[in-house]
């Protein structure tokens, strides 16, 4: 089907999303999880397709992975259908409803946006995710995927089709963009007469690009360069278990610790601690002069894992066993390299201090603020949201890990009894 | 001063704006109230320029009449701030707090947006309401108005900017981009990385030229194509009474009624009243061929003013003392016209029907749905925000009547002891 066509019945079929109920949609999202292991095999035949081609495409090893679908990946994909059913429906819900003084009675509520579309990449558990968190809010859900999963993508996408024409729903409430050239998908984030959001997901370049090129609006998801900043008061083991579950616990994910911000006056007492904690996976610290030079001096097992930094390493994001190290001597200080070098995502403080914790609580600038605790908790499931469709880097919309309430829009819906203007 | 040296020095304003407490900022704005009207004698000399421009550039009348500043002009801008730090301070409002079960606790915070860019055309009052409105909100904002008022919003600025130096607030919070050219514009649209979202406010042209080229995020204010549907069961004589309101009471404004749909079973009885009402005002009607039919036959008067309706028509907003006239012979019939023709601003539907009001309140699609009111409500004071910085006819971030919390975002701040993820 054309890009126009497609997005075009996604628009209509957005208005039928609209009009289901909570448990027409539940009894689809289940009928649909069953769909999806019951043609397992299918869809296995159709991956297998994909990664035959990604390893004539030479695809590195962690990608492949990330690729592969089994049974018991596309079980999980069913359960994370299930799970979604099972939450409460956002839709409908009136935030307020105040009455003005000449009778008007104005309410605020909730209601999906109407067509999202979502631009990602390899993964095809994102296909079912997507789907599910969209659907459940009553939302249609426009697919492009990258070429590398087209063929899972397409399987999948086809399964939930003919689950949903069984049982009387609209199938378009959710199509996939089968065209992976960079054309169509550059004019897919121009049709703004249809879609109404899209949100990228993948790696730094897709975000940018989506960024750059689409008309729609964009809820940006993205990177991490995260700080832990350790307060002069802090608890040193306090400190050297959350930057060691920061750093190491997972390191390709957006919330994963990239930089340390050290009061020179808890240096001397954290490094050694330190070092031995992280050593143990042997994370490689990329150190200011002070920092560095207070480590040479107290340190004598691997010297090579302690290197000078270099102004880039401030804003890198590694996803990788480095950590970044500066040093400071004010919490002021802190604030002011945290708020000039972080993606506004996650940045944590280690303190025993009230005041340095509420202080870096107000002006650090990020979706995601903590005292005494592991960056790794900013989380749709961690934040007690059961969903999640992202992690949005930007201050409009939604911002942090945003679950099925970020998929929604509000209206005003008015009751008069004849009020016209004066 | 460069536009990338105004952006820049306008982030770095905004951390200190996102400081100040409510008193400190009613303060300011108070104190800038007070030095308009002491400057007004240099504010109206700036703006005898720029009238002198527009004369000389024929610029017409009524948009002439837009630019001019005089002293109660400048004493009603000086009003609304002394309004706006008489309202709330939405800042830093904790909108819930909840503990996880691993003794997280997680709270969200209302935050300010950081800097927000405003491209507007010829009105010199824009200048003063977006200050006001932004800096109440913690942010800084950075102006964009239109060459025809350039002199008066260099005045304007500078008297804010002194006013502010002179009780130590950055003054910074507040800058104009005085050069007017395209470029700039364009340029200014992409300066992500110091602005965090653009408001355009303006003609239908400003406000594409800006969704089209910005990659800032954008909150569209827009055009209404606003529709009043007459059901069968409506109180005729309500219906004559919103629907002269919605469409004379004020012309070129946004949430002014463009188009009716009228039920069937009511035309008869509804046009011989509702053509009296209108032609007070010598409203001209652009109808389909039923209810053009049903009036040729009944309204021997001022038939001048009735006219076959093109397609065209169902699109266009007048502005004018014009509507168009559909007929319909169901309520879904109306609701799928509506939605097809509306820009997703303000609907209205007259009816004496429980369930029919209820399913228009369901199914149109639009920031504003009344039942039994006029669409001349949208409005942030009508619907008593105190203030209001634009009507947003997008879906994400805010719909509807924008009021001070339209210019704030949110982050989550979360309270450990220790946590790390498992």
């Amino acid at each position: 089907m054309e890009l126009v066509e497609i997005c075009k019945k996604a628009k209509e079929a957005s208005s039928d999303a609209a009009k289901l109920g909570a448990d027409d949609k539940n009894r689809a999202l289940l009928a649909v999880a069953d769909a999806l292991e019951a043609n397992a095999a299918e869809i296995i035949a159709a991956n297998e397709k994909d990664l035959e081609n990604g390893r004539k495409n030479r695809m590195p090893e962690g990608l492949l992975d990330r690729l592969l679908l089994n049974e018991s990946r596309i079980a999980q994909m069913a359960e994370g259908l299930r799970q979604v059913a099972s939450l409460e429906d956002p839709i409908g819900e009136v935030l307020s409803m105040k009455q003005r003084p000449n009778g008007l009675r104005i309410g605020k509520k909730r209601v999906p946006i109407g067509v999202v579309g979502m631009i990602y990449e390899a993964r095809p558990n994102v296909t079912v995710d997507a789907f599910g968190l969209c659907f459940k809010t009553g939302n249609a859900v426009v697919l492009k995927g990258g070429s590398d999963a087209i063929h899972s993508n397409i399987a999948i996408v086809s399964v939930i089709q003919e689950t949903l024409g069984r049982i009387n729903i609209s199938k378009e409430v959710v199509s996939l963009i089968a065209d992976t050239s960079r054309e169509t998908a550059a004019a897919f984030m121009k049709m703004n007469e249809y879609v109404d959001v899209l949100i990228p997901r993948g790696g730094a370049g897709l975000i940018q690009t989506v960024v750059n090129c689409a008309t729609i609006p964009v809820i940006e998801t993205g990177t991490g360069n995260c700080h832990i900043f350790v307060d002069e008061s802090a608890d040193v083991m306090m400190a050297v278990n959350i930057i060691k579950n920061a750093k190491t616990q997972r390191i390709g994910v957006c919330n994963a610790c990239e930089s340390l911000v050290i009061h020179e006056n808890i240096l001397e007492e954290l490094l050694p601690k330190l070092t031995e904690a992280l050593w143990e996976k042997s994370v490689e610290l990329r150190m200011d002069e002070k920092s560095l030079a207070a480590a040479e001096k107290m340190i004598t097992v691997n010297k090579e894992l302690l290197k000078p930094a270099k102004e880039e390493d401030w804003g890198t994001e590694y996803l990788d066993y480095i950590l970044s190290v500066k040093t400071v001597s004010s919490l002021e200080e802190a604030i002011a390299h945290i708020n000039r070098y972080n993606t506004g995502h996650s940045e944590a403080i280690v303190t025993e201090s009230y005041a340095n914790a509420e202080q870096f609580l107000k002006e650090v600038d990020a979706a995601c603020v903590y005292v005494n605790a592991s960056t790794r908790f900013s989380d749709g499931f961690e934040f007690g949201f059961g969903a999640e469709i992202g992690i949005s880097t930007q201050k409009l919309h939604a911002r942090g890990p945003m679950g099925l309430e970020a998929l929604t829009s509000t209206k005003y819906i008015i009751y008069g009894n004849g009020q016209v203007r004066p």
